[in-house]
């Protein structure tokens, strides 16, 4: 399958280099093509990845992978082009953080709006499905790392999408299908996001990401 | 022990029976005295249950749990009174929920800054340990109501008071030890409390509050 992949930080090579590994052609995006970041994930794929211009990778991708720094996903959304996301699924990886006042960081989106339903609506004819946001990336395409069941949320407004993203996880990522949690429409993003501050907390108790989730239902 | 609970909704009546039930001496306030909400929970409980103002139950008990309404906490511990809450641990459990904008309801502060933070700065001789809010009010008396482990967060300037807290919460409720989180000082209280806007979607989704949070570990 053809993957596009938005941004070259931790969370895109990560997933990118999943992909690779199992076969999938992968074009990974940056602002400016021929990045370094770029060139490096590239050669530590031994040459089988391909970089561009978010506009080459959102371009290419059957599906496109929204991993840019989530302060900047708007304007890179933009530079990869309505016209390339047009009818596309979005996977809206990215978080709204704000890092600018040091740390922890904060939401620069929070409460009443998301950073998933404002790209929602700046993009209306893209299929945005919020998903993976709320774990460490080596957890995201490796579930096995954290022990026993825990869950990958997901939302969005187009239920084929969502489907179709399930059953990517499960293929791509390993993820059990009863452990996706389908959060309902793109307003969901609000709660997924908001679980950043937390997320963040027990990073910094625990100097490990190597942790995620599980809601545990009784009754 | 004696024991003021502040607030005669589900949460205060849920806590206030549980600590009675198990023989503790239990005063639960409301802004007047001889409320109906209140007098229902005293019947309820054979008439081993006192009920008073605010005021009444903050200076009852040597602890105090803060089960108001979360938009209006601040008011009822002003009225409860600086000198009562003095040098005593308060158990803030409210979520600054604001529903007056229809459901779901938003945060009425996040981000930034928490509704447990506010009320520390404002009583600063009162030991605040944020606690229990991440669930409905019966898992908090019963964890056990939800099958195998999941955990109650707590956050606090207060170490000892922290410690104490846990100590209550397994000796009252069941909760181990190894469920509690302790997440450090009172500026947790953001993940904490921003974790609601995911616990209702979730309410929502299952129909069924009946239902916790575990963080799993790998590595």
């Amino acid at each position: 399958m053809k993957i596009g992949i938005l941004g070259t930080g931790m969370v895109g090579n990560a997933i990118g280099t999943k992909l690779v590994q199992m076969g999938h052609q992968v074009t990974m995006g940056s602002r400016t093509a021929g990045s370094d970041a770029g060139k490096e994930w590239q050669k530590s794929t031994g040459g089988k990845g391909q970089i561009g211009t978010f506009a080459d990778a959102a371009g290419f991708g059957e599906i496109i992978f929204d991993c840019t720094n989530g302060a900047n996903s708007i304007t890179a959304l933009r530079q990869a082009g309505a016209a390339n996301l047009r009818g596309r699924i979005l996977i809206q990886v990215s978080n709204p953080l704000d890092f600018s006042k040091g740390m922890p960081p904060s939401l620069t989106v929070c409460n009443t709006d998301s950073l998933g339903e404002q790209i929602q609506r700046e993009f209306p004819d893209t299929r945005v499905v919020k998903a993976l946001n709320t774990m460490n990336c080596r957890v995201m395409v490796e579930p096995s790392l954290v022990p026993g069941d825990h869950q990958v949320i997901m939302c969005g407004n187009d239920a084929a999408a969502k489907a179709e993203v399930t059953k990517h996880l499960g293929a791509w990522f390993g993820w059990k299908p009863g452990n996706v949690i389908d959060l309902g429409d793109i307003t969901g993003c609000r709660g997924m996001e908001m679980l950043l501050p937390l997320w963040m907390r027990l990073y910094g108790m625990y100097g490990d990401p190597t942790f995620n989730f599980q809601v545990v239902r009784g009754g």
